[in-house]
């Protein structure tokens, strides 16, 4: 094999995901990570300073896409047009193609108390990203604040929902548990309709109307 | 000294706050805490398992009281009264009387990135308490953790603005900095009022209102 490797990263990456997954996370090894995604230990040690970071280095790339939709948002929006079409462009780009490895990532931090501190820890990282881009559009801190901590709330909301959605088998077919979830079903409903809900949801209840 | 010691595990909390506020985190020792609070090292590892989580175990304490809050609160409130019913209640009754331990303990958690990913999960565990009393309501699944994180996203800020409402030093006496910190100001506004100010806020924002 030689020295360059076109995707080190996103192999590992992925070999690592499939592995916790299978086997679980304590009991997954670097050499083993290494093995399945065909390179070496070393390489491994290149990219990720143990195996708990490379469940979290594809964050770092998601808070800085995140940042860069907000920085180029068209200028005149108010903050509830700019989350909206910030979560809009968020949905389709960096999201939608992701689903299987979000859930297969989300159920393997749920497994490990130090794996679900550090994706929290992760989580507000971004959070203050979104609040430092949004500073930058000249938006005054605590409104700033406000709009990354709620934008983040829906987000998070419509992902879990949008999961479940998908994860959740057929009522007609009491077969499709074992169904390869890898192929999504037609009719599923994209993230963006469960982002809308959400934000929905939350006008209805800050504003004491009905839900 | 006797072996009955009134009010042992708040005496650490405090004695170990104190410390590690003044010393830092990671300069503090346990025999130090405890000597502080006249007790012995023993005595602190029969209340807690660890120098870290001395700073934690208030955090259950306040986590079963708003629970509580929401399961007494009036059967008909609407979503948003009953957020605002818990968020006045928990501020007059939880959070009005410690400004200034918390202000110590969220410098503390700050310094050390160990601390700052427990006060996250921690924050996340009183969530989940506050979405099972939601449910405990009959309030639906979605609904309920949509409201327990509207309403810890409400606090958070406000508890946030009331702490550097009271650190900041008033502009006319340059020397206040200098100032005994303990004794508040009698201009000092109440946390509730923020509390109003924040939902005022979310609300603006989610509703797409001029801010």
């Amino acid at each position: 094999m030689g020295r360059w490797n076109p995707d080190a990263r996103g192999r590992l990456e992925r070999a690592a995901l499939e592995l916790f997954a299978e086997r679980g996370f304590a009991e997954t090894t670097v050499p083993q990570i290494a093995k399945k995604a065909g390179l070496t230990t070393r390489t491994f040690f290149r990219y990720f300073a143990d195996k708990r970071e490379v469940l979290f280095s594809g964050e770092d790339d998601m808070r800085e896409q995140m940042a860069a939709i907000i920085r180029d948002a068209p200028p005149d929006l108010s903050p509830i047009q700019l989350i909206e079409y910030a979560l809009e462009a968020a949905s389709t780009t960096i999201f939608e193609p992701r689903r299987d490895a979000m859930r297969d990532w989300r159920a393997v931090v749920a497994s490990d108390e130090g794996l679900r501190e550090r994706a929290l820890r992760k989580e507000q990282l971004s959070t203050e990203s979104t609040i430092a881009a949004l500073g930058e559009r000249g938006v005054d801190a605590r409104t700033a604040e406000l709009m990354a901590r709620l934008a983040t709330l829906a987000l998070q909301s419509a992902v879990t929902h949008w999961i479940e959605d998908a994860a959740s088998p057929d009522a007609a077919s009491p077969d499709a548990a074992g169904a390869d979830r890898a192929a999504p079903a037609a009719q599923d409903k994209p993230l963006v309709v469960f982002v809308h809900e959400s934000l929905d949801r939350m006008r209805a209840i800050v504003s004491g109307q009905p839900l």
